[in-house]
């Protein structure tokens, strides 16, 4: 039903990106760090937020800009968050008048977002003049560019793009997402912009995005830190001309599966590259009594530190798997439950009715190895399952985390 | 009031202990393991315990035999948690056997408890040869060795002694503790047992061992992980001779601050202690709300990676702090928000009104490179206060975790 394809966020009809180095830090004289993203024709518009009472003030522009459900373009920097500072306001007001200006858009349909550090000024010098060396260059191959611009501590870029059909028509979805630390289960990611030519009205898109993000960025969790900064933003241009959706049906369903399905693999390689992440990890629970449990259960123990710590260890130390499921606050009898961890190289059972079993310690290692862990949770009480996503705690995260601002 | 002197679980009238290397890990030929603590009085006891849904089954027997409100001796060893195990219930039983046995109580009279890795069997040999060749050794020197063979990865004993008066009496407060790793605010700790020679009620007893723990051990993190085994119980001889508190009068409130202040005192030496710990935190929040938002402020800063990896590296990155007041759900206006970091070597503001304001980078270096740190916060929208304790987020931490169980 969906089909990923190359591309990212300008991979739907009418958009166009680019991203450069504007030095937003100055000591960065390379890394491209101010992108914009356009589209050739005003779009439906929606966005979600970080849930942090401390927030970026390029959301609260953001919100009052989206009030009309339209939106033609972004304008979003990394290097600074622009959080905390008693002029963020007016800083991501002119961010928009300088993408306004550049575009040639009306200013009130620009999103803008920043991320980076917390608590420094922001400077708007180099970010006009980054705008203005982006004019008349916006095109397909930048959008690859953007997804760089938006990167913090990202060690990869993250886009994607898939194609789905809608009422007989070819639509397509792209996407570009940014994450590494600060990331929690809450909206779990710091920066993600999702582009779509499919014809939808801004109420059913804000409804989709909403579904959408619930089994895929609200299951992440790098650190435990919900962001100040997290901004979710779609922009459909309507150019795949399929039947406008404007109600929940069967196109709407559709629609909702395929952004999921988009989001999901955004969110795992949001996982896969947590700052100082060696390895991705997936929790996948079933046989919960209800969602909620399962949820529960999923982010309890991909947020375990322990359990983190372990498997960047390569060691299958169940036990902390049942530690992390009995706090989790979830509706489980332990006596029911079998844990296994999965790789490429296999899958082993290590815990069955809440004890533990034999097994080859040397076949858990071989498995614990490869980059992409499945901890597989079975609880045997019901019929309900969840995923989430994270990765291992290591060395490195302590190195980057200890000094980042410097 | 409250005079801190040497000792530990023995200080106090009637109660001896030991602890000697049975070797529960058979590659363990050195560390103390298993310790016995005796009062040579029946005493009026009680405890609280994990709330993890996954629970040692000592819990499970520690709680019948303190039905009544008495014991009179405590078996515990390091080691092994004897949790998740199908004869874990049939061991903590024969634990308590091999206790009486030696030391001549009623098998119904002693607590029971274990630490160490979950989901291993615990083999009895050991503690019953361990617990033969203490027979006839308790002594009150042999308190520090307990302190000791309760330890896991703690580096250090955590001992404490007070003397407070109590109806013109002399009364003495013992304990000892460990924890190191899988420490949360929720009874934020593996093991401790506490002694006295005040005459209290059972009832009583209890009623203040749960005020004393809300604000010592109930505001303790290490890394959010909540053991399966965590166990506080106290045990009161009665051999102070002082007017028995059988109701909530000023002798059971100068009780209560007196226990609090000793659970206190442990629970810096468990945060200092924390599992690849280089320094202790302490998170004063003033002008809260309610107490309810000061706990959960207080927490939430204690309780986050990328704060604890900051003040690892000694960055004064107070955008960490902001960010982890604003997600953690207390009522809090962001711009009456002040944070201020503290040591032995200084004061250096570093937001006001919710904003960054100009501090030297240096003067935050050498205030942070110090080994305890306070982290100020002032909300500026009420009278409350609370006061948690952490510990920065290091390589050891990892290592340490990375592979427990080899």
């Amino acid at each position: 039903m969906y089909k990923f394809i190359d591309g990212g966020v300008t991979a739907p009809q009418g958009f166009t990106a680019q991203g450069i180095c504007a030095s937003i830090k100055p000591s960065n004289k390379t890394k491209r760090d101010l992108a914009l993203i356009y589209c050739d024709t005003l779009c439906n518009a929606a966005a979600v937020f970080t849930k942090n009472l401390v927030k970026s003030d390029t959301i609260a522009v953001t919100k009052e800009h989206l009030k009309n459900g339209k939106a033609q373009a972004v304008i979003v920097n990394s290097g600074n968050a622009n959080t905390c500072n008693a002029d963020g306001y007016e800083k991501a007001v002119r961010m928009c008048e300088i993408a306004s200006d550049v575009l040639g858009v009306d200013k009130e349909n620009v999103i803008v977002a920043s991320t980076g550090v917390i608590g420094e000024i922001l400077p708007i010098e180099p970010i006009e003049k980054g705008a203005e060396a982006m004019r008349g260059k916006l095109s397909k191959d930048g959008g690859t560019n953007a997804a760089e611009a938006i990167m913090t501590t990202d060690t990869v870029k993250k886009e994607i793009a898939m194609t789905m059909t809608l009422g007989g028509k070819t639509v397509t979805v792209g996407g570009i997402a940014k994450g590494s630390g600060m990331i929690h289960i809450n909206m779990g990611t710091m920066l993600s912009f999702v582009t779509t030519d499919a014809a939808i009205t801004a109420d059913m898109l804000e409804c989709a995005l909403k579904e959408a993000v619930e089994d895929s960025y609200n299951m992440v969790s790098v650190d435990g830190d919900t962001s100040t900064n997290d901004t979710l933003a779609i922009m459909a241009s309507g150019k795949a001309e399929n039947p406008e959706i404007t109600e929940k049906n069967e196109d709407y369903k559709t629609f909702v599966q395929g952004l999921t399905e988009a989001f999901r693999m955004l969110a795992k390689k949001l996982a896969a590259d947590g700052e100082g992440a060696s390895k991705l990890l997936v929790c996948k629970v079933s046989g919960a009594k209800t969602k909620q449990d399962a949820i529960k259960v999923s982010k309890s123990v991909i947020c375990s530190s322990l359990l983190k710590a372990a498997m960047f260890g390569a060691d299958a130390n169940w036990g902390r798997v049942l530690c992390a499921i009995g706090y989790s606050g979830a509706d489980v009898d332990i006596k029911k439950v079998a844990v296994s961890f999965k790789s490429s190289k296999g899958i082993i059972d290590v815990c069955k009715d809440g004890a533990g079993i034999p097994f080859s310690e040397e076949k858990g290692k071989e498995i614990l190895l490869e980059n992409e862990i499945e901890i597989i949770v079975t609880l045997g009480d019901g019929n309900s399952e969840a995923e989430a996503y994270g990765c291992d705690l290591t060395y490195d995260y302590v190195k980057i985390n200890g000094d980042y601002r410097t």
